[in-house]
C-alpha cells in the first residue's frame, strides 16, 4: 500500500505528462475509460458485492447500501458521462483575452491545468470516474480518496481507468485512488502542499468542515445546500405547489433539494394548506412558525432557530410566514448555504429585485432549485457545486478545473 | 477603537447597500476618492510625517522608510490611479455565457461581487487606496489591515475615502481601516468566517505563509515571487544581457524581479562575462554554480540548493549553467513560485516547449519578467498577483474579486 506522499510524488510526475497532453490523447483515455468499464461490468460488480456484503453485516442503513451499489444502470450513467464529456470542448489553452502593448509586446491570457487535483468524497462510488475524467480532459492529475466502506469498488474502478489511462499512452498515475482509508491519511492528504494544487471535498457538511479546517493546500468548498423557496404575495398557487413539492420530495437527499419554505402572508391562507396536502402524500414533515402552524394545525412542529440553519436532506421542510419581500431576502441571506434560491412571483419587479439581492451560486425565477447540477447546466458532467465565493461558483465542469497563464511574447522588450 | 468583529458586522451591513450599487455609484465614489485625496494632501502628508518620525526614531532602515513615504509624486499616483478604475468596464452583472435548456429554462452566468473582501498589507499605505478602488468597482465592502508602522497614514486614507464614499451616496463602512494592528486581532481577521468572504495578504512570504497557516476564511495566495530568466543556446546576447538586467537590477524588492539566472552551457561563455559586466555596474552580488565559478572567477559565491529557493528582493543573482532546455524546465517547475519566468532565445520550437511546459502565472519569451503587473497587462490597478492555481492567477483587478452567479428563468419548471 503506497502512503500519501509517495502518491503525491507519483501524481506530480504523472501531471508533467498529462498537463502538455494534446487533447485528442485526453479524450481517447477518457473514451478508454468508458470502453473499460463497459468491459469489465462482472469485475466491477464483483467487488462491489464485497462492499455491499460487508455494509450489511456492518448493519448500514438501506439508503446508505442504494448508494453504494453500482447498479447496470449506474454504469450505463458513467458510461454515458464520459461521452457527454469527451463532446466538451477543450478547456485548455484557450485564449480568452489578449492585447498587444504599446511596447510591442503581446500578452495573451490563457487557460491551463491546475496540475494535481485532490479529491475526497463519500460513499457513491460512481463519483469518482467523473470526476477523473473532468480532471483528465482538463489535464489534470488526480488524487482520489474515497471512504472505507466503497473501497473495493473504488479500487476496482481506478484500476480499470488506470490500464484505460495506459492504453492511450497516459501514465497510469494521472489517476489514483488512495488504498489507506484511515483517517490519519486524509489529514496528510489534506497538508500534501507542493504536490496537491487544490482539494476538492465532496460529501456531507461534516467531511466539508472537517476538511476546511485541517487543510494547509487550497480547497474549493463545495455542495452544502440549505436552498430556500419563496411564494410571493400573489403567485400562481399550483405553480407554487407544484415547485415546492418537487424541490423538496424529488431526491431529499440531494444538495439542490429545498431545506426551508419562505411564504409572503398575502398568500399564506390560500397557498399552505394546499402545499401541506400535496407533501403528504410524501409524509413530510413541517417544522413552522406560529403563523404556519396557526394555519396547518397541531400537525406542525414548532421550527427553533436551529431548523433555520439546517441541511434536512430529508422528508423534512421548514416553513416559516414572512411579511415581505425583503424579510424573505434577509432570511435567506442569513440562514442560507449560498447554492439555490428560488422565489414563485408574478410581479416583474420582485422577480428582479429577488435576482439582485439574493447571494447564491444560482438563484431561480418560477422554477425548482433541483436543476442546479453541472449536466443540466451543459458542462458535461460536475466534479461538484462550489458555495465558495470565487470565479468557480457554481456546478464545477472541466474549465473549474484550470487556472490563469499569461503568454507574453517579446523581442527584447525591458522595463 | 472598534474590535474586528465588529468592523466585520458593519461591513457586512455595507455590503448589502454597495453590492447592488449602480455602476455611475460606485465610479462616482472612486471619482470623489481622487478628488478627495487631491484636496487632503496636506492632512495626509502631515500624518505621514508623524508615521515617518516614529519609524527613524525606531531605527527603521531607509529603504523601508521610502517605502511608507508619500511623496506628491505617489499621491499623484494614486489619483491616476483611481481614473483608469474608473474607465474600466463594469466588472458586475456581466452576462458570460447562456442558453436555454429545452425544458425552456433561461441559465444565464453572471458576474457579482465576492461580499466583502479582507486585505492585510505590510507598510506601503498607497496600496490600500487602489485596493479600496478595486472592491468598490466590484461592488465590495473592504476591510483593510495595514502595518503598525503606517497607522497614521492608513487612518488618514482611510478617512478621506469614507467621506469621498458618504458623498457618493455609500456606507462610510464599505471601507473600513483596523485601528487595533495588534496580531492577535490579524489572527482573529483570519478567522472572520462569515463577515470576510475571501481573504487577501499582499506582503513578503513570512505575511503569506502566517495568513496560508491560521486562515479559516477562504485565502487568495499572492505575491511571492521567485522569478527566472532562461538563456538558451543561440540566443541574442545583448538582448539577454539587457534583460537579465533589467529583470535584476531595475527595482529588486519587487514579486516579479528575478532571482536565479539560468544559462544554457552552449552559450554560458560567451554570455555571461558580458552579464557579470553589466551587472556590476549595480554592484549585484551572483551567487553560482561550479560551472559559473569557473567561468567567472572568485568573485562568484558559490550557490547552496537555499539560494535556488530564495527570494532575495536585493542585488543578489543565483545563477546555475544547465546542460539543456529540460534541465531549465525542470528547474524552473522545481523552485519557482510559478510567478513569471523568462526564456531569452531565438529558437522557435524552445519557446513554444518553454510556453507550454512552465507552470507559472506568466511565462514570457524574450521580454523581462518585470512586466507581470496589474496597470501594465490593462486591468488599471491590481489588489494583488495571484500565485495560488485557481481561474485568477496572475495580476487581480476588479474582475477578480467577483463571483458567479447563475440566473434562472423559469415559468414553472420541475425537475
Amino acid at each position: 500500500m503506497l502512503d500519501i506522499l509517495e502518491i503525491g510524488k507519483r501524481a506530480r510526475e504523472a501531471a508533467k505528462q498529462v498537463n502538455i497532453a494534446a487533447l485528442d490523447v485526453r479524450n481517447t483515455a477518457i473514451s478508454n475509460i468508458a470502453r473499460a468499464i463497459n468491459e469489465s461490468r462482472g469485475y466491477i460488480t464483483e467487488q462491489n458485492e464485497i462492499d455491499i456484503k460487508n455494509a450489511e453485516k456492518g448493519g448500514m442503513s438501506p439508503a446508505m447500501i442504494d448508494r453504494l451499489r453500482l447498479t447496470g444502470a449506474r454504469l450505463d450513467g458513467m458510461v454515458k458521462s464520459m461521452g457527454k464529456i469527451v463532446m466538451y470542448p477543450n478547456p485548455i489553452g484557450r485564449a480568452e483575452s489578449g492585447t498587444t502593448l504599446d511596447n510591442g509586446l503581446k500578452v495573451i491570457k490563457t487557460r491551463a491545468p491546475l496540475g494535481v487535483v485532490g479529491m475526497i468524497f463519500e460513499s457513491r462510488p460512481n463519483v469518482s470516474v467523473d470526476a477523473a475524467a473532468l480532471c483528465i480532459k482538463s489535464g489534470n492529475a488526480v488524487i482520489l480518496r474515497g471512504g472505507k466502506e466503497a473501497i473495493h469498488s473504488n479500487l476496482a474502478l481506478a484500476e480499470v481507468m488506470r490500464r484505460a489511462l495506459s492504453d492511450a499512452g497516459l501514465p497510469e498515475d494521472t489517476v489514483q485512488m488512495v488504498e489507506n482509508t484511515s483517517r490519519e491519511e486524509a489529514e496528510k492528504m489534506m497538508k500534501l502542499n507542493g504536490y496537491i494544487d487544490v482539494l476538492i471535498p465532496r460529501g456531507g457538511a461534516g467531511l466539508i468542515n472537517a476538511v476546511l479546517k485541517a487543510a494547509t493546500v487550497p480547497v474549493i468548498e463545495t455542495g452544502a445546500g440549505n436552498c430556500h423557496v419563496y411564494i410571493d404575495a400573489g403567485a400562481d398557487i399550483d405553480m407554487a405547489v407544484n415547485i415546492i413539492d418537487n424541490a423538496k420530495t424529488s431526491r431529499p437527499s440531494v444538495c439542490n433539494a429545498a431545506e426551508t419554505l419562505l411564504v409572503h402572508e398575502g398568500i399564506a391562507e390560500a397557498v399552505l394548506p394546499k402545499i401541506k396536502a400535496r407533501l403528504d402524500k410524501s409524509n413530510v414533515e413541517l417544522r413552522g412558525c406560529p403563523k404556519t402552524a396557526a394555519l396547518l394545525g397541531d400537525c406542525v412542529i414548532p421550527a427553533t432557530e436551529e431548523d433555520y440553519y439546517t441541511e434536512y436532506n430529508d422528508y423534512i421542510l421548514a416553513v416559516k410566514v414572512v411579511g415581505s419581500l425583503d424579510e424573505a431576502i434577509e432570511h435567506i441571506n442569513k440562514y442560507g448555504t449560498k447554492h439555490s434560491e428560488a422565489i414563485v412571483t408574478r410581479d416583474y419587479k420582485n422577480a428582479q429585485r429577488f435576482l439582485d439581492s439574493i447571494d447564491a451560486a444560482a438563484v431561480y425565477v418560477n422554477a425548482s432549485t433541483r436543476f442546479t447540477d453541472g449536466e443540466v447546466f451543459g458542462l458535461g458532467a460536475e466534479i461538484g457545486i462550489a458555495t465558495q465565493k470565487s470565479l468557480v461558483r457554481g456546478p464545477m465542469g472541466a474549465d473549474a478545473l484550470t487556472c490563469t497563464k499569461y503568454l507574453i511574447y517579446g523581442d527584447g522588450q525591458v522595463r
